[in-house]
């Protein structure tokens, strides 16, 4: 039973995942896939999370680094062992069951028939819900917020997959959050789940 | 309780609503909705089917009303009719719990906030289960087929959406079909909705 969850920032995805994990009794990964990256590699957590949250590595490695010198060729070399470490990474998680959130999972496990959810919500209502959490930033900022960070989210993506991030040909199942209790969408889900894997 | 769904032509989506009606015990719409337009507006079935399947009722009008003298004015009051009648015919069956396949009640019904479902496919599971269905129709033929008959419901649907046709932003839940047992997506379905409805 693997479980890959994307999700649009501010649908609530994430917490839709740690409640799955907790109703399917599977373990979750997230950011602990982003420590075994920094670990093995011998980077800093931080531009590892940097680079394959926001598809920036190269920016970032320039700023963070201090090292103009460094050549696109270098450069290069890092960002595919970060890749191929993450790949390798989320392999060994994937050889029990779990739920993956984000990481581009569904695409680096395909080879392993996983269930591939995609979790989405009104843009109105994803902006309502993180002004709930960040109640001084005003509304146009949040949403400019979490459309760039979608946007980024898509253009990594655009580097694994040919289908867009969030095009409903890559999923096995697509969920509308908006007005809707993600405690009972987690219990309906894990339903689900459990059918499509005959438990 | 109103369910919609809206299918991908060889995704078995009218299948799955069939056996969702069974198993929430809730009468099923489909080509009913067409006969009751026919009756009330007192036109040929197959005509209202024709515009309203497939967008096409202008073309249609002028080859099967064989009345070429009919200006454009009477054409287009006619279909103003037609789709002013399924509206109303459609808001006659929601007055129950029920489900709707087809027939743009995600939009049309919006006002009574249904429970919206989409049913999609990989192209080459739909092409198989057609296949399977008209064995004399060669692959490249269905595929054909299949595309024409999608594109000429996104045609319709934009007459009433803002929202494309199959664009996840429309809809509550997007399901793929493909390499599912239908009976067993039924039934996770049907346990999906009730703890949507809180039923």
């Amino acid at each position: 039973m693997i479980i890959t969850l994307a999700r649009e920032f501010g649908s609530g995805g994430r917490e839709l995942g740690k409640r799955l994990s907790d109703e399917l009794n599977i373990p979750y990964y997230d950011k602990e896939i982003i420590s075994s990256i920094a670990d093995n590699c011998k980077l800093d957590a931080r531009y590892v999370e940097h680079f394959l949250e926001e598809g920036k590595g190269t920016n970032f490695f320039f700023t963070f680094g201090h090292s103009f010198g460094l050549g696109s060729t270098v450069n290069n070399d890092l960002l595919r062992t970060i890749m191929q470490e993450q790949c390798s990474v989320m392999k060994k998680i994937a050889e029990k069951d779990c739920i993956i959130v984000g990481r581009c999972a569904d695409v680096l496990l395909k080879e392993l028939n996983p269930f591939r959810i995609f979790v989405f919500g009104d843009l109105d209502k994803k902006i309502e819900r993180c002004h709930r959490r960040e109640p001084e930033m005003s509304e146009k900022e949040i949403e400019k917020f979490l459309k760039r960070i979608d946007k980024d989210r898509a253009k990594l993506y655009s580097m694994y997959s040919d289908i867009p991030w969030g095009d409903k040909r890559g999923y096995d199942l697509l969920i509308n959050t908006s007005g809707k209790d993600l405690k009972m969408l987690a219990k309906v889900t894990a339903d689900y789940i459990r059918g499509v894997f005959g438990k």
